[in-house]
């Protein structure tokens, strides 16, 4: 037996998110299926980060358990075929068994696109929300960076599906634009459900001019959802990579006893 | 009645190209009856560019007459709102009856992008070509760069569908990559069917190490399809811009009598 980490790429548009439920296709289920098929035997990912419908990645990951004999590094190239164009594996390893994608401290790192012009981009409305009005990119990168540190963000969660801690520790937060589009990235030891388009939101807000930027710290210290702003379109937000500092750069020679396994059934 | 002239931006995947025809949905049926809904009259649109099935648009331009009282420059925004998102007017002005989008000396700029690395990318799949191989853009940039100035492009013209002279000039190529993504850009008084994405077939042959820069200039000379390289595929080919020198930066002040109307119905 041995446990496969796999890069996961793709345009959320088609999918009802990453995680298999009953009443959508979502990414996890294609992935499942494929992996099942490929190695022929039933095949469970977990995912790090449970992205929303319609929601992209450029860098999930999923960790499944097989005993197939395929080298890990392989897997890639050979899933990839048996995938739909909108699902791509960047790339495939084997990792030790102590290794679990959510339960393993990590930096998580989302990018927000905000196509800020006249008109909209047929080209790009998939990637990006469009934004027709002004907005004060000054003062939206100064509240942006009041959120760094370690702070409650109960109000920069969506109050359906949001259980247990709500204290989430911001590392850094970037917000440029390029042309007519303002990218805005933000990393994280973690991110509550909706927490990266509720943060956009209110960084339109602001932006806009109808809050001030030092309106953040009170949204924070307010702890109420209702205080934020809209959450942003899902269509605007990537997760752009998920690292794990414990376990790099050499993830594959860290099989000792330190680690206990940790079954994927959880 | 007069004549009104639109900037056209479009996500050309799901449209058998601009032109009108029987048997498919075309940018241009998508327009004529939007424009004849929202104008209560039966409005033909003529394009400067007859772009192909799956090539996108940032600036076409299609031209119109009309008998409605509504001031040409707010045509896009009505119009947007009864057009399907992956179409947009980027803009609409009055222009004198004597401007006709094809009978007028242009400069149109093209853009084809290749995805260069491992593994294709699922959020950009639809606006460029992946290439998994190693490519010298050294060389590319060189062959590039023989095409400017005028000359007869008949190798790189797709057999069926090109009439008359096979002479164009180009202006300028650029290519540089970012990140992972290669640009190649080309500006010219006009373009063969497929001229762009049979030069990009060339410039990967160039780019894989098949064939030298200077092969180009023979191709050229054969003045013959098959000795260029294969047409790259529609997705990663971009109309960027379409320019009228006669008639910027004033195009609205030149109803001088120099000009004859000229008939759109041609």
């Amino acid at each position: 037996m041995k446990r496969i980490k796999l890069t996961v790429a793709y345009d959320g548009t088609n999918y009802c998110g990453w995680q298999m439920q009953s009443n959508g296709i979502t990414v996890q289920t294609v992935l499942n299926s494929a992996l099942s098929e490929f190695l022929q035997e039933k095949i469970y990912t977990v995912g790090a980060s449970r992205t929303d419908t319609g929601v992209h990645a450029r860098g999930n990951v999923a960790v499944f358990d097989t005993r197939a004999q395929i080298p890990g590094n392989k897997i890639a190239f050979a899933l990839n075929q048996r995938l739909p164009e909108d699902i791509r594996i960047l790339g495939s390893q084997e990792v030790s068994p102590e290794f679990h994608p959510r339960f393993t401290s990590t930096i998580k790192t989302y990018e927000y696109k905000i196509l800020n012009r006249t008109f909209s981009d047929p080209i790009r409305r998939k990637d990006s929300m469009f934004w027709y009005g002004k907005l004060n990119l000054k003062a939206m990168k100064k509240a942006a960076g009041y959120l760094m540190g370690t702070h409650d963000f109960k109000s920069f969660a969506a109050i359906k599906g949001t259980e247990g801690s709500t204290v989430r520790t911001i590392y850094a937060t970037r917000l440029w634009k390029e042309e007519d589009m303002i990218h805005f990235q933000i990393q994280g030891n973690g991110f509550l459900y909706h927490m990266v388009r509720i943060i956009t939101g209110t960084l339109l807000k602001i932006g806009q001019g109808s809050w001030p930027s030092e309106q953040i710290c009170q949204i924070l210290e307010a702890r109420d959802r209702s205080r934020a702003g809209a959450t942003a379109r899902a269509c605007g937000l990537t997760l752009l990579k998920i690292r794990y500092p414990e376990w790099e750069p050499d993830l594959r020679n860290r099989q000792n006893d330190k680690f206990k396994s940790i079954s994927l059934n959880v």
